[in-house]
């Protein structure tokens, strides 16, 4: 049976281009479909019945979403440039670092961006402290993932780029390169790695969508401030 | 070099007893370390000082965190009795609902149970609807991993005892035998396998702890609405 892969996604998804990255590594052929959430084709509610989300990989007709796990399935059914290290101590690092992406890294830097003043700087803490630990991470090694790009990488792939679009929009430095050396040589580093680069977002409509993110986010916590 | 396998716990984490039954699974001998929460040993910060949390795993020296990454962890070094499937999409059907389990299951009955009267309603429809999702799941198969307990019946393990504690405490029925009657027997099944009932927490000392962590949010909650 030949093979069938499809690939939903958004044009700026971070989570979907995880998934493109990966599989650009494994040299793996497929067929795109944009989506535009506020009008979700029937195809996606079909496959995602549960998270209605992309990105959803689809294999042989058969759906798999959450970009993490897509990740891992990706690896177990593709060899080839393997994204995961081979010993189980390893992948247990690897994937407690991608989980602490999410989980840590992204929930606290989106809590400095929709704070002002004071609460900002309060925010800036945790969130100073957790790319600390990145920066921890990365002492001796160019990738999160060794010599080559891996799925630390590929999970923290947003820091490439998101971080500077809203550094430019909100004039404020949060990797700063002295704080951060060796993570804003990473940024860098990943960005222009030949597998990675010819896929971002162009940046002038990532500005336009992250600041009518940031206004939408300002609306609703003035709304919320003049009702207490 | 003899196995030294160490597990710090609490004595009611719902995560660090999906470690305790899959040792206990796979049949591994350990050392179980009780820790305080409020009183964290420091051996616990040494192994664990990003999240310094509860269940840590520590193999031959080295620490794992995170339950699910702790539970990949040991599937992958002991082979015996495996929790996840061999097959890859069934293994990322394991994997997303695991995480299905705690994202939305998890956080949607953790907002009916800190909710009251008519807010307390409109949390019920999204936590009956990733119920649903569950019991559809179930769907001729005894365990979410068929015939046997496997990997998404211990990140769902949690559901078999603390439900029916918070239903007697709350005086509100969630998991309804009429609605749900799949993950209904499940949860008996799941809770009364010969694996799983000696480590279950004393249901005494449980209900001691979720009274007050129920009476914790209602204070929280009346002084966020005495300052509107």
């Amino acid at each position: 049976m030949a093979e069938e892969v499809k690939l939903f996604r958004t044009w700026s998804s971070s989570y979907a281009l995880r998934i493109v990255w990966a599989l650009k590594i494994k040299g793996i052929e497929y067929e795109t479909i944009f989506e535009n959430l506020p009008d979700k084709s029937p195809s996606l509610l079909h496959y995602n019945p549960v998270n209605k989300q992309v990105p959803v990989l689809v294999h042989n007709g058969k759906p798999i979403v959450e970009s993490l796990v897509i990740l891992e399935y990706i690896d177990e059914t593709w060899k080839q440039a393997p994204l995961l290290p081979e010993d189980p101590y390893e992948r247990a690092m690897a994937r407690f670092w991608a989980k602490f992406g999410d989980d840590k890294v992204l929930t606290s830097i989106r809590s400095v961006l929709m704070k002002q003043g004071k609460e900002q700087e309060e925010a800036m803490v945790p969130a100073m402290e957790n790319l600390k630990f990145l920066e921890e991470e990365l002492k001796g090694k160019k990738f999160f993932g060794g010599e080559k790009i891996g799925f630390v990488d590929l999970a923290l792939g947003w820091l490439g780029n998101s971080i500077s679009i809203l550094e430019e929009i909100v004039g404020l430095k949060i990797v700063d390169e002295e704080k951060f050396p060796l993570l804003s040589a990473w940024m860098q580093d990943f960005a222009d790695a030949s597998i990675i680069k010819d896929n971002w977002p162009p940046r002038d409509k990532m500005i336009v969508k992250f600041q009518a993110l940031l206004d939408a986010a300002a609306i609703a916590e003035s709304a919320t401030s003049s009702s207490k």
